[in-house]
């Protein structure tokens, strides 16, 4: 049997304060996070970004113990599922690749080319697909690919989502049900999906699945719950950790946290419902910034379902989703990095100057920018890169 | 018994080529590495060395197909040590704690404190003692303890060198004899251990006792490498890698290889002394560098020993000291990164400008460093922090 290397794909995160800007900056350089008209745009705006975001960011962290727990809780599941899938009799191993931290998707690479693999299992730590996650993470693995003919001679098959997976939907019920039984009355407690949000763009424009599979995520969620439970519980799902000035979609999670506050919900289930690990968005945004939020508005019990981690379930789930994927179940990684037909990213098409589109108002913000990116690496002398924690 | 880590300690390497400049960055920035007169000096020198080395570095990165394997080899140092371990009835997990790349010192404790390890045994994958090396790393070490109450509440306990350890020394000569063995006429060939170098001033004026415990632990490996042959080689001890214009210790490995093809050496076996898994400096430097020179000088079989990486009987020997070190046998953190008595490192004292030993030297030299570094700043505009790849 041919030697199996299971590829872990998620985001990364900082692992140190003086990390927290050079991972910002990398992470505001990909076009599919932030999508400009014109190339040579991006990486002055990715500077200025995270040089305005450093501070508040690596607040945040520094809330959470210093860093990210990212690649730790990913390494964990990859130990998990390494020992599954042996135990099963799948003489696989597991390397995690990150898009923004290390260890990044070289590294990952290179490993399973020193170890030998010949068979190449891609899974995104993403359940839910987007033109921002496993998306990048796909275009990202294609390019080294493309320029590595070694790692190009390698059978690669890709999971491309797996938002309505059994295990996956039963875990998350499981750990639902936990919390509200824990509550003072289970049946009158509200469940909150909230998800990590994405420009509305990206959905409307771009044709990102990722709403579409949110949604009915949240709703095979609930079915299973109310089957467990035996009772039905009123639910609603908010958008979270929106940035820049751009619209995402909505409803925005603190919008309906104060709405649900109002209305009377005073016992909250929260479930951090893309989210498969602990990171700064449920340590930080969730427990911290929205449960205030929260509270300020009469919600008293605010219970936040923890994320899979390494469940047992989850594990098992991922294990089934690998050894289908070995019989014949992916899809190939041109498949799976392929975007939406109706995206634009800057390299695919020349951008058309003029009044068309959103095109004058970009290049006026850029231009703008980009100025004042010159400007204050000139006065300030010594460039303003140390300010984020690049020198 | 209480839950164990294992923290071993190496200088971590860039993946890709985009990491050389700021990995050379983080190098030169480190006192243990360059030690100057006043500490205001060491960013811009570090900034301009890893500036002005970058493009060399990376060209040998490139050549052993882009990036440092000494990540992998460590982790897999690790995953052999904690099976061997646990073989052995020792409950121990292993961390990978580098000094100057991913993964840094502050996400193994992080991790060690998440897993809730209660002891801590210190293990420098260097088998001999330099202030440069283990020095800086259980230094960095300290640091880190001195200002986390939870870490500093863990019994900490470290293995100071081990040169001198039987199953190391024993690794070493059975490695070395594969080779002599395969040699034409083993009996001719000419033993050849090459260490990496550091500044002669580290050893005379520091106190580093570094190159005693290279020859030692290289006239150890001889004898039991002529008990095991039943005959004896002739052999000689050089220093490799030297950067920058400072007297390294000598002699140096290039002019020792002339020496050997002129005097009439046709077998040469050599050892990678200092070095205990594959990286730039076995793979590129002796592999490539050492070896045309050698050729050139009429040096016709090159074999070189390979590192010891997961060499069995090189893990049980790491297995037996942290085994004598859960015993009692190790040293305090406190006594490990304690530096020699005789070195003055800019943070221990108050430098005295003037006419006194060195320091007008440094001075001039450091000045026009820096004053080179803001106009090359200030010239390209943007900051020449891209050409090492920091942006």
């Amino acid at each position: 049997m041919a030697r199996v290397g299971v590829l872990l794909l998620n985001l990364g995160g900082p692992e140190r304060i003086k990390d927290v800007g050079p991972f910002l900056y990398n992470l505001f350089s990909d076009p599919e996070i932030i999508r400009l008209p014109v190339r040579a745009f991006q990486k002055p705006l990715a500077w200025l970004i995270s040089l305005l975001r450093s501070s508040k960011s690596q607040e945040a962290y520094r809330s959470i113990g210093g860093g990210s727990p990212l690649r730790r809780i990913t390494e964990q599941q990859a130990r998990e599922l390494q020992s599954y899938l042996r135990n099963i009799g799948i003489d696989a191993t597991t390397y995690v690749a990150m898009r923004y931290w290390h260890p990044f998707t070289e590294s990952a690479v290179a490993d399973m080319k020193a170890d030998g693999v010949s068979e190449v299992v891609v899974l995104p730590l993403y359940p839910h697909f987007s033109i921002s996650t496993s998306g990048s993470s796909f275009r990202e693995l294609k390019r080294l690919k493309d320029s590595d003919d070694e790692f190009a001679e390698l059978s690669i098959r890709c999971i491309r989502s797996w938002f309505d997976h059994p295990a996956y939907v039963s875990s998350m019920a499981e750990l639902i049900k936990k919390q509200i039984l824990a509550c003072d009355l289970p049946q009158e407690s509200h469940v909150f999906f909230t998800a990590h949000g994405v420009p509305k763009s990206y959905v409307e424009e771009a044709g990102d699945p990722y709403q579409d599979q949110i949604q009915n995520c949240s709703l095979l969620i609930i079915d299973q719950l109310e089957n467990s439970l035996g009772f039905t519980n009123s639910f609603s799902l908010a958008y979270q950790s929106r940035v820049g000035p751009e619209e995402w979609l909505k409803p925005y999670t603190e919008e309906v946290l104060e709405k649900l506050g109002k209305s009377g919900v005073k016992e909250l289930v929260v479930v951090p419902i893309s989210f498969v690990s602990e990171h700064i968005e449920t340590l930080q945004e969730i427990d911290i910034e929205y449960k205030e939020i929260a509270q300020k508005n009469g919600i008293v019990n605010f219970k936040r379902v923890p994320a899979l981690d390494i469940y047992p379930l989850f594990i098992e789930g991922l294990a089934d989703l690998v050894s289908s994927c070995l019989n014949g179940e992916g899809i190939s990684l041109e498949e799976a990095s392929k975007l939406p037909e109706r995206v634009k990213l800057y390299p695919q098409e020349k951008w058309q100057w003029g009044w068309n589109n959103s095109s004058e108002v970009w290049n006026g913000r850029v231009a703008m920018i980009v100025f004042l990116c010159f400007l204050m690496e000139l006065i300030i002398g010594g460039g303003p890169l140390h300010q984020i924690g690049l020198l």
